[in-house]
């Protein structure tokens, strides 16, 4: 109801706590107009918020969209970015229930607000315990090897990546997949203790479980899921994958802590559930708060420590 | 629970309904840094907000900020603006539960999207019935009077314009006040139909009134509530205070329908309750879609139908 009207209105379910996150979404801060699409940043914008609601295992309901555009952009940019935001959305059947419009004085300016419910006890950041297991969903570096192989223009297949490797990568970085329903799994399971999503890189997400729970977290890095596509990439543009995969940012995957003894169990759980794959990478101990990385041989290797956009 | 996690966590009052809205403010469509402080901006991004939510009847209660800036911004700016947001926030009790922050490649752009609740039945646009009164809380045309003397530059008192009048109408344009106890008690009376926030200017929202309850309105154009420091700056600018409190806009007051013989009780009531006048200025009836205005003698005239912002 109200939606048109000054704000709208909306029926939690009843018992359940709110959730609600918002991110800002710039032209030539966290896109470009040359390798994203309308239809990439309106999915992009939804799928980055959705991965927020996930990160808390709650459930996506209600989108807030201010969109600011310049005087020149066509209709038809402004239709496929709609429609790429309600291809995100539809899945989860969230609904776009208000926002904004406005000119721009200079690029595209998106603002998305998402809210959520949540019927158990969100997992937060600060939850991790020393002698927990650490995990993540999925394969991490994909969007950074995505973001670099679009970097270096039109052709990358020239750069020598095979074309299904930069599907899967350059989809990675365009159009990236939030966990909601592996959030959602997770979220109800009694052993998952910390839970965030990897939007920063694996890097400064652990660094911020390590500093909210005021532990320690030893990663190895042999243990990474990394894909044979970003290994591929890599070569072809004369990277290290595990830099991508640790400092890479922006690959939307879970990252969690969660009792040791339970995590063979949540890993064989959450496949058969949603067919995604859960991998331990490392395990949290007490002491000063910090990540260590450690090599095959088990000794501490200094890492690149986080993710920046194109700006600085 | 969660600020600082990926989503904040909140608890609705039980039974009530949530109320979310969202506003843009980008610098040099919604304001000028060469007349706005960061203070102001901060103060006015949330109160255009609180305004959407009176507008429905109902009680603000978290804000989420998304703040992007210029990489020259000093920290001084910066504080200065939450500085304003939270001065606007705090009769409220509004809190700031979470946000986004950015790098912007060229203004401030500023995103705020506030969450409220209604234990009743909002009121909505469509509502007003053939036969029910129009009535406004305040005054109009103060932010549009402010403005045009903002626009004269650093030195209005030249313009012939008396410093307590500048005060009045530069304040109305930066520092707006929402009518957030207005919209709650006036929300509360069953005599109310149609509410909402005159933000776009009367002709551009009592048209939204119109269109959306398919009903027509009558305005008096001598009974709108014109504060003489705005006639005092319409004659030192040779402007028309009328033109301003029909198509100025940004005056976030009140504009609602009741059954017209409640409206005296209510503007009574609502004096008593909150200190703020509310005029009749004129009626609802059937018959196509639109306003009409009326000069002293009962005649139609021609009045600017909208509010453009600075550009184009």
């Amino acid at each position: 109801m109200g939606i048109g009207d000054d704000a709208a209105v909306l029926e939690l379910t009843p018992g359940a706590a709110l959730l609600a996150t918002t991110d800002l979404v710039i032209e030539d801060v966290h896109f470009r107009r040359a390798s994203a699409s309308p239809r990439d940043i309106g999915w992009k914008a939804l799928a980055v918020n959705l991965s927020d609601i996930a990160a808390m295992g709650g459930i996506p309901r209600w989108a807030l969209v201010a969109l600011a555009l310049p005087a020149s952009t066509e209709a038809e940019d402004v239709d496929a970015f709609y429609a790429g935001m309600r291809e995100a959305a539809a899945p989860h059947a969230v609904v776009i229930v208000g926002g904004d419009t406005s000119a721009s004085p200079d690029g595209w300016m998106i603002n998305v607000t998402l809210l959520g419910e949540h019927s158990g006890t969100p997992r937060l950041r600060s939850m991790a315990r020393a002698g927990d297991a650490v995990a993540v969903t999925g394969a991490l570096g994909r969007s950074a090897a995505g973001l670099a192989a679009l970097e270096q223009g039109r052709a990358p297949a020239r750069a020598g990546i095979s074309s299904g490797a930069i599907e899967e990568i350059t989809r990675a970085h365009l159009r990236p997949t939030a966990r909601v329903a592996e959030g959602a799994w997770l979220g109800a399971q009694p052993s998952v203790h910390a839970l965030m999503d990897c939007s920063d890189g694996l890097a400064t997400d652990l660094g911020h479980i390590c500093r909210e729970s005021r532990v320690a977290a030893r990663v190895r890095l042999e243990r990474l899921p990394v894909s044979s596509a970003v290994r591929e990439a890599a070569r072809a543009l004369g990277k290290d994958p595990i830099e991508w995969a640790t400092g890479g940012g922006e690959d939307y995957e879970l990252l969690l802590t969660c009792e040791a003894a339970a995590a063979k169990a949540l890993a064989d759980g959450l496949l058969s559930a949603t067919g995604t794959p859960l991998t331990v990478i490392g395990e949290i101990a007490g002491g000063e708060p910090g990540v260590t990385w450690l090599d095959a041989r088990g000794e501490a290797v200094v890492m690149q420590a986080g993710y920046e956009h194109f700006h600085g």
